[in-house]
């Protein structure tokens, strides 16, 4: 299959930030073939996508999230933590069943498509049925079990998620044509053992794969870690070996300046989340500095419970806006270092270096956004408009792996309505 | 002219937050007549909008913007203010003659609507054609023009801009079927010397009408205040006797406890700009302690330069996030409380106790959200999901003074091609 992309307002992401006007954007089955001025031989037989009053950028990569917990969305807010998650979270999750996770999933998947995410990254359980709506749907993921357990071990080998964990990476790590990829989620260090973790942190050794954690989320991780181990959790983690593998670490609202020394020295990923850390209170962090020190960073959506939606474009906004007002320096976190956060740097935390740029060879992760509307004239430059001006809802393309999955709200593999018909009956069931 | 909303989830936004399901709510000319149970016999000849899948709440009151400033969106950003104001914004402004500022305005007015925007509150120039463009549309605004001097005095008889202002309150105030209310804007203290402070309050006390001022936004302006008159910006507009008068204070981010209590004690309403205030680098104003005094607390968008657009449903979910996350405590602003301030405080703010609720009497500045949308489900709570989920693209219908201006993408009052081609004259010739 072959769509040819005309006179797009390119937005490349590239190391150079080149924004191309009026060009053409030539995608042959999965890949970016060409871009530019693209010879008329190389177009035989090509779709047509007029893209005139449209921005094409890269797909966005959700970084962090908990894609099922749309099931949970505006149903528990502005509320303490712990009545939060222990009256109303848990409670309604420990209802779930793993049909309901399927259709959570496909839930979020639609927001995500229409609002212009085409991979996200995420830790949840009833993984089979998450990689099932991933597959079903043509979106991207990276896909993990969320790992809790107290238990001091030092033997695991009957743990039954961490067996869950790995029967999970084996069978759908690669799969969907590549779509999906594999991680070990040990949840955090306040949830589990430090025995437990480094037993996670063993068998993904072993398994050759990564690791996606919760990090000093809150002041309470933070103090509970300096009182229960004597260090700062990312020290903690940094001293059983954790980060010796590829490693996101979600949040990070609390770390220290050597934690940020640490963390570069083992290229770990950090996931910002501000909307979440906003809502939760968990404080806001310190992104400017880990900036300055070249730790990649991405931006996440955290659960749509804590949000709450799992629009990426806010994300964006949200990261481009709060640091400079909390810092009080204009300069701090501009349209194009909030955007990369959202793309290409995505693609270097999943370890692809063929995800999040728009460029020959690259993965034809795609979307079109409209740029014909009234908030966004008059147009004077695309990527402070994408950053400040756009929203999500001005998304009229996604494409992943080459193959259209959203296109001017109508979604080309999911059934919409019968989506909406068993979230209705799931919610019934269980509030 | 009749309208009757049919089953609409109604958001009163009363003192209860009352929220009713599936009622009816009767609008007869320009006022609400009735809601709840209707006899038939009221509805004969009225027009019916079913709501179904839908919210009805009063339209949104921007507290604080400089709307031809759409002129400049994504002109300049990312830049300390002294870059931002005197190299892009203060010589583009020089450009602008009043057939620009119409224009502008008319984009300004547009982009509200289709966002849930049915009245704003403005200081800017060329008053004239803005008030011509608020009588055009249709839109409800307080309008003032921004003076700036730093004249010593004492004799401002002859000072061209207090002259242009006491015209133009005296011409327009009331126009419009009492849609357009006038008020007198000095700037700020840092462009007003204390004695053209003192002749615009003196002739806004003739003229019995209100102010609308910036206050307190920047640390430089609070300290520059202490260090030329010896007391903070509000302890200086309270001896110049300004807060004698009914005050809209924009910004008020630096503002201390004392200030909080001056405030208070002469009822002046605070204008909150979270989006302007982050991305300015301003700072985060102090709302919490704000809210506690009891101060009547409003939500603006600022100008489209410094935001970069003139959604409202942005600064609701700003308002309801930031303070959470600075202060460390998920219980601050509320999703209700934000709500409040772009609705019925915008009403108590100008002096009106027929704005901002759903109530037999009230004028009716209605709006409708479509939340039949993926993003919206599912819908646990509807005050929440306004907060928390829904977007200003989920407008589908803007109603001011029993009119409507806007219906699913359609502008009933503006010729919305003719505005986009001199948007584009303007643009041309300007930058």
């Amino acid at each position: 299959m072959k769509y040819l992309f005309k006179n797009a307002l390119t937005v490349t992401m590239d190391q150079e930030m080149k924004v191309l006007k009026n060009i053409d954007v030539l995608v042959e089955n999965d890949r970016i073939k060409a871009l530019g001025s693209i010879k008329p031989e190389e177009c035989e037989n090509a779709v047509e996508i007029d893209c005139t009053k449209k921005i094409l950028m890269p797909g966005l990569i959700n970084g962090h999230t908990h894609v099922p917990m749309t099931l949970l969305r505006n149903y528990a807010d502005d509320m303490n933590l712990q009545t939060w998650l222990f009256d109303y979270i848990f409670p309604a999750e420990d209802k779930l069943t793993g049909e309901d996770v399927y259709w959570g999933t496909m839930l979020g998947i639609m927001e995500m498509l229409a609002t212009g995410t085409t991979c996200f990254i995420d830790m949840y359980f009833y993984m089979d049925h998450m990689a099932k709506a991933v597959e079903d749907s043509g979106i991207r993921a990276q896909l993990s079990r969320g790992m809790t357990s107290n238990e001091k071990g030092p033997d695991f080998s009957q743990n039954k998620s961490l067996n869950e964990c790995i029967d999970f990476y084996l069978k759908w790590n690669g799969a969907a044509d590549g779509r999906i990829m594999g991680a070990f989620a040990p949840h955090a260090i306040y949830t589990c053992s430090p025995e437990y973790i480094r037993a996670i942190r063993d068998a993904a050794e072993k398994y050759g794969a990564p690791i996606h954690i919760h990090l000093d989320e809150t002041r309470v991780e933070h103090q509970d870690s300096l009182k229960n181990f004597g260090k700062t959790p990312a020290k903690h983690l940094y001293d059983l070996g954790v980060f010796d593998l590829k490693t996101i670490a979600a949040h990070c609202v609390w770390i220290d300046d050597e934690d940020i020394e640490l963390l570069k020295e083992k290229d770990v990923t950090i996931a910002h989340n501000p909307g979440s850390n906003l809502k939760l209170a968990s404080g806001i962090a310190p992104i400017p500095k880990v900036m300055d020190s070249g730790i990649n960073i991405i931006l996440g959506t955290d659960g749509a419970s804590s949000n709450n939606n799992l629009d990426m474009f806010e994300e964006i906004n949200l990261a481009s806006l709060i640091h400079k007002g909390a810092n009080l320096d204009p300069l701090l976190i501009n349209a194009g270092e909030a955007l990369k956060m959202a793309t290409v740097n995505g693609g270097k935390a999943l370890g692809r270096e063929d995800l999040g740029v728009i460029k020959e060879g690259f993965k034809a992760d795609l979307i079109l956004i409209d740029v014909d509307k009234v908030h966004s004239k008059p147009l004077h430059n695309p990527v402070s408009a994408l950053a400040y001006s756009i929203k999500g809802s001005d998304v009229c393309l996604a494409m992943v792996d080459g193959r259209i999955l959203y296109e001017n709200g109508e979604f080309k593999t999911i059934d919409k309505e019968k989506v909406l018909y068993n979230i209705e009956k799931i919610c019934d069931r269980i509030f």
